[in-house]
């Protein structure tokens, strides 16, 4: 009898890398104290208490029980378009927003709306791990568009037009970036749209990690200000870092109303709709919890200061890139592999990293730190580890 | 400038089924009484008190705010495994258990684990919408089994047998049957499970409506005690039903370690984890409600009583199958096409069904209806709203 087999496109794709990581943290002795886990990225402190109300009274509501929208709850819709709308200046409305479990499933839907197997996206060197995957086990090929690390990351304009020209249907970016902390000036954005808008593709930019920009300057972008934006952009949103809520699933795709609706088409199949009781309690939270997620954020980038603080106290190690969540910190140890420097970390120093080479190619001299998961206290006892 | 578009495949998808569905009886005058909704198989009674104090209690937890582990909570994926094993006489473990966002998440992931874009699965015609939608739009081919209206929409094993030749990766069915309602004798399901084998082929079956069946019946069936299944089987299901938490989004796979795997893998990029505090609140819920089920599932039989009777008495309709959930009504409009017949159901009659061809090729003699959503009086209502 013939043994039947699995999707080859799924049998080649390595193990998800944040458990591989964090079992490598099991041989750890503790010797130099407790764990530090900088390897997914989890905010470092609790939900609001709020927040937590709102989710247990929509969860054990009769309301919440039935199957909701494809699209997303309205007021939900509603809340986060004027959410956008504000962060931008631009005006989008519920039309535009696509709720989604998660930014992953976010990405997910995106692609499967732009591009089929056997064609091609393109995707930044480093990317975030996830996207690679989405596309491979699609079997949706990937062009590589080159970032200098001399120029902290930044997406060569020249590698992406190649990417283009090659016939790519989409360029997917993520600002700030997973896994470098690059944040991508608004400038460097609006050319990647002009690039994708001449060439008939689309940008997908995930931004994840938007809300932890400094306060102070300005729109991250002001793309949603361009006449017929909606025909080549689409933007990726995640509730999990902002709201401290990963557990709960929740993402949000802003777009046209006509992506939006062939987005709805796979949500149908993909799960029908996101889980609607955390949608309603986002969507009352929005409003009310500004002001503690600008706290967050400072509370965040008093965390980068004292990893840049660190680095610069310890030989051999320095920051390549940092910004917002991540910092892609280059070791010390030349040509050891980037999974053997993070492997040896987690048993012997008790630090837990993600390797360079987990995010492109090339990556070798880096590991990534999600520095957001630890607070000052934590980050300073780096020193002592990493030597 | 070239416009940029969307992928072909899912551009070519019509619009999700139920909300176009559900459009027609805007028109409605209600000159016949309230609507009669029988489109989504929604459960047509609230969920237990239990229920909802367990999903509050679990949303308000600070614990479940965390990313979860890809393959579920281990507490429900033990506790689900220890019902399948009851139910099935079998013994299966928490390792066999894949915990999902609902039931289509599952038969998505279960599809990409086994087959890529150019290969085929084979469904049974008529077929559950989504399972052919998402093998559409995944560049997925479909073939087709053939099922016998005058044997109760049964599948040919020849033409499983058809299906398997020309290559297909895997044949998914679902017994207790949607669309049609049919009930897949256990000496039927192994002896298509013993096709696949034969054929290195893979055989999902969809249960989502399991807990539907009569008690007295005994196991749906035995493949679980066949050496070896998990080289062969794949089994889903849906909490949505049978908790009446569909707007909570959780499903389960149940399949061999290495299947589980490749959908784990899968998963991580499709939403990293289901949502958590449902998969806790489910796992305390399910074995202390299982009185609560059964009684709903005597009340659903009560209901198909209802229905039958109706048929019974009502001139030129009649019953071509009916089981568990769903009934597969054979309407007297001749030639007229069946998604006419619902429409005109729905604006002049108030009654929302969904039209036969919705579900394959040559059901335009047929209207499915979801009996279940609604109670033994607003069933008998039917009779003077066919007319
Ligand atoms: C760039 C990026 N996109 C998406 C995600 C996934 O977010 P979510 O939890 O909303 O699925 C992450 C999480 O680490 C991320 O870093
Ligand atoms: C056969 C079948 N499978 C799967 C589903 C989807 O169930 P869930 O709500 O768990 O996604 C349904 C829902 O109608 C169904 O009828």
């Amino acid at each position: 009898m013939p043994l039947a087999h699995p999707n080859p496109l799924i049998a080649r794709l390595s193990p998800p890398p944040i458990p591989s990581v964090l079992a490598w943290a099991g041989d750890y002795d503790g010797a130099k104290g407790p764990l530090i886990d900088l390897s997914q990225a989890v905010p470092g402190y609790p939900a609001h208490p709020e927040m937590l109300r709102f989710l247990g009274e929509a969860a054990a509501s009769p309301a919440m029980t039935s199957y909701g929208a494809i699209e997303g709850e309205e007021v939900l819709r509603k809340a986060y378009a004027t959410h956008v709308s504000a962060v931008y200046g631009a005006s989008v409305s519920a039309a535009n927003i696509h709720i989604t479990s998660g930014c992953n499933q976010a990405f997910m839907c995106s692609t499967i709306a732009l591009a089929k197997a056997g064609e091609t996206m393109a995707l930044t060197n480093p990317f975030y791990f996830n996207h690679e995957t989405t596309l491979s086990m699609l079997g949706i090929g990937r062009v590589l568009v080159d970032c200098d690390a001399a120029k902290g990351f930044l997406p060569s304009l020249v590698s992406a037009e190649e990417a283009l020209l090659s016939g790519a249907r989409g360029l997917a970016v993520v600002s700030p970036n997973n896994p470098t902390g690059a944040v991508y000036p608004p400038a460097l954005l609006r050319e990647l749209f002009q690039l994708c808008q001449k060439y008939g593709a689309w940008l997908i930019l995930d931004e994840t990690y938007r809300d932890f920009l400094p306060t102070d300057a300005g729109a991250p972008h002001d793309l949603l200000s361009i006449e017929g934006w909606e025909e080549t952009l689409i933007l990726l949103y995640s509730f999990s870092k902002s709201f401290c809520i990963p557990g709960h699933r929740l993402g949000a795709i802003t777009a046209g109303p006509r992506i939006v609706g062939e987005i709805t088409k796979i949500m149908d199949n993909m799960q029908i709709c996101a889980p609607r009781a955390a949608q309603v309690a986002v969507a009352a939270a929005l409003p009310i919890l500004a002001e503690w997620r600008v706290a967050n954020r400072l509370e965040i980038s008093r965390r980068a200061d004292a990893l840049k603080a660190v680095m610069a106290a310890t030989d051999g190690w320095s920051i390549a890139a940092v910004g917002a969540y991540f910092a892609f910190i280059r070791h010390p140890y030349g040509n050891t592999p980037s999974a053997e420097v993070a492997e040896r970390l987690a048993k012997d120093a008790g630090v837990i990293c993600i390797p360079g080479s987990y995010f492109g190619e090339g990556q070798e001299n880096y590991l990534r730190l999600a520095f957001a998961n630890a607070d000052v206290g934590v980050i300073s006892q780096l020193r002592g580890r990493l030597r």
